[in-house]
């Protein structure tokens, strides 16, 4: 099994889960972030400031300033593991600075907590 | 050591807090996560939602709606996994569809910043 | 390549933001989370609930409480990861518990969204 992680944009959340449910992926979490890749300002950060998001405050007076951005992570079969990357990136891809990054790696142990199956059973 | 990550219910944090210190662990941590098993509705998204939580808001008008969840996540020995797992799933098992999943991942590197310990040392 | 995950202070962020670009990094992610080393009792948590944070009001009544902190994700080299982790421990390092922990894991894929390329390319 392999986890896949993807760093993406706030707004392409939807169609990246589509994107998911379309390579058949059964299940996926996604939580939010900061981060950044080349620094450039970003609006979302002014809107978490406005929102009181506390590190969106403390970071908006330096340079390097952080974007709002949402971490997708999937585990899959090893064999599904292109077809989900090249659906992710489709969605994704707009060409401009800020489209993300996913890594993939090893996930040798999964286990469903309602069944107590483990290994590829605990994923599909 | 191996990372071990499990996606929980919000109201199973407690009982998994005290099952991690039932099985020896010190240190752990946890983060917010949404995310789904079999596309079921969540009234947690709908508590996101009315709270204000943006992607709560995006999604809540989408097929495959997403849980609120947490994310807990510790780094053992691997002579502790089997126990650790073993006690995340006897706490969080209700035999209902979002029980939530544990993967573990090999973790070939630790260091405690307080003291600068490295290996095993950094965790224990 | 490799991910150097790093539980930090909230209060040390931008210096280990300052610290992963002196040491020529050019991307990371953030996140929240809450954690705990050795249970101590923490103003951060206090915080959290003041400003309605569930699940800070959730754990404030119970043992062992957590910790508010940022755990700071990067992907680097492999000839990059000593500098990194030592330039995180140099500014983090406090002395006192909960200065953090810095954990190392295999990246064996990554790719950029917004090029598709992959592999060390994609994260430099």
């Amino acid at each position: 099994m392999k986890e896949i992680m993807a760093v993406v944009r706030l707004n392409k959340m939807n169609q990246t889960k589509k994107a998911l449910t379309g390579a058949g992926v059964n299940g996926f979490y996604a939580h939010e972030a900061f981060g950044r890749g080349k620094g450039l300002v970003s609006s979302d950060l002014l809107e978490g400031a406005k929102e009181g998001f506390e590190e969106a405050v403390e970071l908006l007076g330096e340079k390097g300033r952080l974007y709002s951005k949402r971490v997708v992570t999937v585990v899959v079969p090893d064999d599904q593991v292109s077809d989900v990357v090249e659906a992710i990136i489709k969605v994704n891809q707009t060409g401009k600075p800020g489209d993300g990054k996913i890594f993939v790696t090893a996930v040798p142990e999964a286990h469903r907590v309602r069944t107590a199956e483990h290994g590829d059973k605990a994923i599909l």
